[in-house]
């Protein structure tokens, strides 16, 4: 089952997806949003329906973050070899994770902003887990039954920003550069997403192209670890790391500029489009 | 005047503080947490009630952090030069900012965790700033402008998890870290924060003693770069950063360990007193 956020006539809402369009799940439920309803137990409520008739097209709707308000949003630097080899960085036995605010977050189909501030804007093609159930300490082996589902991110960077200091935060929440999208397929149709396949594309040109079986550290160990600093909520958000490919380690740099399109496709899951804005 | 969050009877809520106990504004008006009340200018209609009676004493509520649910938490690090020459750092141009997450929060008076997984919990009594209004690119010279009030805080860190990697977020944000509180003092009594001073005490003896003059990054500096980045909202916390005198810098190092007691205490605003708990 495909479900994401959206808005529609001005307001929020959230549903499932089909070949026919979208069920309004917000019309049918009392959660305000998919956060909220994922943690009503809202992936075995969401299947009652699944078979009704599509309420409006995908096209009538702006389709928002699949998850506008997570509590957390987790990111994971440096878990491809091929990324750390580019970047010359030394491979850490700890995954290496900073935040991103949910106020940076955008839809499938609006605008990546390149800011003001940095002709460095670049893109980054990821998996992004969202969590379905609460828990602390969890642990590898039983850290798949916290999964809701997969979902296509673009954690897009400002990397003069990124590297003001050792801390990679500022250059990775500057505001419309977290696509998240179109929507996330749960994990009934995704048993093992080490299986997947995650390509990103600029201009239709194919700059990262890796296996998620890749991944150094796996999303079991994500899970486990980062659960073990503080509890997972239904709705958190973990953006796995970027492959190898990003546009400031080309010679020369290949960074998004104005009218760009950017792609982040994943197998079983689909393609997040977003054109590039620079802010003028 | 003193504004903060805290618990009744099972109920979060949200008040004023006088000296004769609290002024409940949750059962005054519509916003359900202070954080709301802010965004809908609250500063300027607490006032109205400031001379009712207390509704109850503060020993009749537990308090919680004074925003409890913010929309980002930035903290900053390497903000005094004592701070930096303890752990043979370079100093930066740019502040060094990362996040802390909401749900790692706790109130004056409730227990900082120390987590099973670490012998290693230091203290950082610092300076919080609550954002008042929403702006973008703030300018230095209007920043103070957008802060509603100053706050304690003591960004409790687990060191050797902060120093799994180059990036310092699993060992900022573990559950029950970060105590916020007691209150937040609005800027009207406090128009210039520089002349602040902190104290930080781990069972009454003196470990970090600063006047606020000497942080590197000014306030003014913090929100012009961290607005620049993405829009602040009202009930943001900037928690500007630690002095000398951490634990893990010490010799022998010095860390909180079950039944000792933590307070932070800033000139104009008054003491956070935490007791620490080992988890078990």
């Amino acid at each position: 089952m495909k479900l994401t956020s959206f808005i529609r006539d001005g307001k929020a809402s959230y549903g499932i997806v089909t070949d026919a369009g979208i069920i309004d799940l917000g019309k049918r439920v009392s959660e305000p949003t998919l956060r909220d309803f994922l943690a009503a137990d809202g992936l075995a409520r969401a299947g009652a329906f699944a078979a009704e008739a599509a309420d409006f097209g995908l096209d009538a709707v702006t389709l928002a973050p699949v998850i506008p308000n997570p509590d957390k949003i987790i990111c994971v630097g440096l878990n491809y070899h091929a990324h750390i080899q580019e970047t010359g960085r030394e491979e850490s036995v700890q995954p290496v994770l900073f935040a991103r605010y949910a106020g940076s977050q955008i839809g499938h189909g609006e605008a990546l902003i390149k800011p003001l501030e940095s002709d460095q804007f670049d893109y980054e093609g990821e998996l992004a887990v969202i969590i379905g159930k609460e828990g602390r300490r969890i642990s590898e082996e039983n850290a798949l039954d916290y999964v809701a589902g997969y979902a296509c991110y673009n954690d897009g960077s400002v990397r003069d920003w990124q590297k003001h200091t050792h801390q990679f935060m500022p250059g990775k929440t500057f505001a419309g550069t977290g696509a998240f999208g179109p929507w996330m397929v749960t994990t009934d149709e995704i048993p093992d997403p080490s299986k997947l396949h995650l390509q990103t594309r600029l201009n239709g040109q194919v700059v990262q192209d890796t296996d998620l079986s890749l991944l150094i550290t796996s999303i079991q160990r994500l899970i486990a670890y980062s659960s073990t600093i503080l509890p997972l909520l239904p709705g958190d958000v973990i953006v796995t790391g970027t492959p190898g490919g990003v546009g400031a380690r080309r010679n020369p740099p290949l960074w998004m500029r104005d009218g760009d399109v950017c792609e982040v496709e994943i197998s079983g899951i689909g393609t997040l489009s977003n054109p590039v804005v620079a802010e003028k």
